[in-house]
């Protein structure tokens, strides 16, 4: 641990938090901007523009220079906050009544809707290094983001997923816009294609780890340190990894399934994930994605990069993600 | 009448939908794409794409160069209608169901969504003239289009709207796209930001216009020719600017949208507007932007523009809506 960096690192929250105060979205009506600003301003951790502004310091530009980018990356995470919760009729949001409940479905569906072109407006206010390549990953990685929510509702209607399509659906859903932040952030200091994808490739790995990370601590988590019961997915009956695993193996997975999961069901279904090993196999599978990350950035090191903010910026978002 | 330029027009038409089968959306999973390529491929009058490539031509542009943006303007055209037939419940599009219904309404917020973010890329695609001018009025255009629609819905909830907020309404729902067309076309010929705001706002004024005069035809116009029974908007308990110029004079109308609008109330609501020469005020009202239109376009052509392009496309489009 380096204390300098640490601190170094909440005065990027710190910069960014003062960007966000000072923007927020203006004009009318406001049952339109209220909703907007209300999302933006639940809290979170603030990964998205804290990656965007660190892989930018990283790679030897500005963290200052790239806020308007790293405010697009998370206007654009927020717009897929409001709409996903439509879509999963999700009821709350880092414990606050969730936008279509405290509005209603049309107000979130046109705050959402803009949002997103807020998050272009404020795109195009960037004046740096690497603006044309940044746009053209940002609309790429939009246009993912749009695949993956659409491939997990399929998921949800589809009897038997394999293992390859749930990976390919979490780097589209989650993955790919970390990794273009951490992207969009080497653009901004003049990194090559070829290094901002370097850049791209390590936030990805980091973000199927974290996902993955995620999937284990949802059934098998500590409540103590999650602050929710375990057996969440189970109980919704969705097909994460482990179920995937367990039904690659042969083992009688889907009849726990069919039926609504009580407490029961989700203790039977978490054993025989147990016993069948696969919670040490989830844990296995992630770090080979951290292991693929650390690999990417003593690479990016060796070329002389500061890599030292992403792998301080991964161990607190870590830290923060229990 | 020119016929030769009637031919043109059929040609700008062509070379429209020609491009727009050359480039239908691609990619998965299908229930992501299909539902974008079922709204584009609904019909329709195309007026965006031909006001953008009309514009294009009588700036002394080229029609071919500018249909990446044309495209865009028919991309985000149905993007709008995708969400908001979610959000109006409307059970069908042009004769067929909408996609909310066709798929389900995850499906269709997350296609319009998709559509949105492709709107930008096609936009992105253009390589000619006035291109950042361009990216920058339709970015704006989207948030107003956001906007209008807003001010829409809240209207069904605020009991006294005035004559200004409802034409500010339209203006932003309806009429500033089509200012962004022809604004749009322009730009792309190389006009200056000057006139191509002259044509945006004779566009503006063309949709206006447009507008009151489906107000009209809702509540006045012919079935025979309209298709449809009068008094929709009436029956829907709608506050269009009959009913604000109605309780505006002091007319008792709020009684007749205060319970469910049957026939009899229809036929009383019609007849009390018409008594108090509404339908004549409302036709005016139109003709005074159709005036405005014609001056901007009068101007115009003092300065040499080739206007013919708008006049016969606002003829042929006003034909059409009928």
């Amino acid at each position: 641990m380096h204390p300098t960096i640490l601190k170094n690192l909440e005065e990027l929250y710190k910069t960014y938090s003062a960007y966000l105060s000072e923007n927020p979205f203006t004009g009318n009506p406001d049952n339109l901007y209220d909703p907007m600003n209300y999302i933006m301003n639940l809290g979170g951790k603030r990964a998205r523009p804290m990656l965007t502004m660190a892989a930018a310091l990283s790679a030897g530009g500005d963290s200052n220079a790239v806020l308007p980018v790293a405010h697009t990356m998370e206007v654009f995470h927020n717009f897929s906050l409001v709409h996903d919760d439509i879509m999963d009729r999700a009821p709350s949001r880092r414990g606050q009544p969730t936008v279509h409940l405290k509005w209603d479905m049309p107000t979130a569906i046109l705050a959402g809707d803009n949002m997103l072109v807020a998050a272009y407006r404020f795109l195009f206010g960037y004046t740096g290094q690497g603006k044309e390549a940044i746009v053209s990953l940002f609309t790429d990685t939009a246009t993912g983001v749009c695949e993956g929510q659409q491939w997990d509702m399929d998921f949800a209607n589809i009897e038997h997923v394999n293992e390859a399509s749930y990976l390919e659906m979490i780097r589209l859903k989650t993955a790919v816009l970390l990794g273009c932040c951490a992207g969009s952030g080497a653009l901004s200091a003049g990194a090559s294609k070829d290094i901002a994808m370097q850049y791209y490739q390590f936030a990805v790995a980091v973000g199927m780890a974290f996902q993955l990370h995620d999937d284990w601590l949802d059934t098998f988590g500590d409540p103590n340190k999650t602050g929710k019961k375990p057996g969440g997915d189970i109980g919704e009956g969705k097909k994460t990894w482990l179920y995937i695993a367990a039904e690659q193996m042969g083992l009688p997975i889907a009849n726990l399934y069919k039926e609504k999961q009580d407490e029961a069901r989700i203790e039977a279904a978490t054993a025989l994930f147990k016993e069948a090993g696969l919670d040490t196999r989830l844990l296995q599978l992630a770090a080979t994605y951290n292991e693929e990350a650390n690999q990417l950035l003593q690479d990016l090191q060796n070329k002389g990069h500061q890599t030292q903010w992403l792998e301080e910026l991964v161990a607190f978002l870590s830290n923060r993600e229990h």
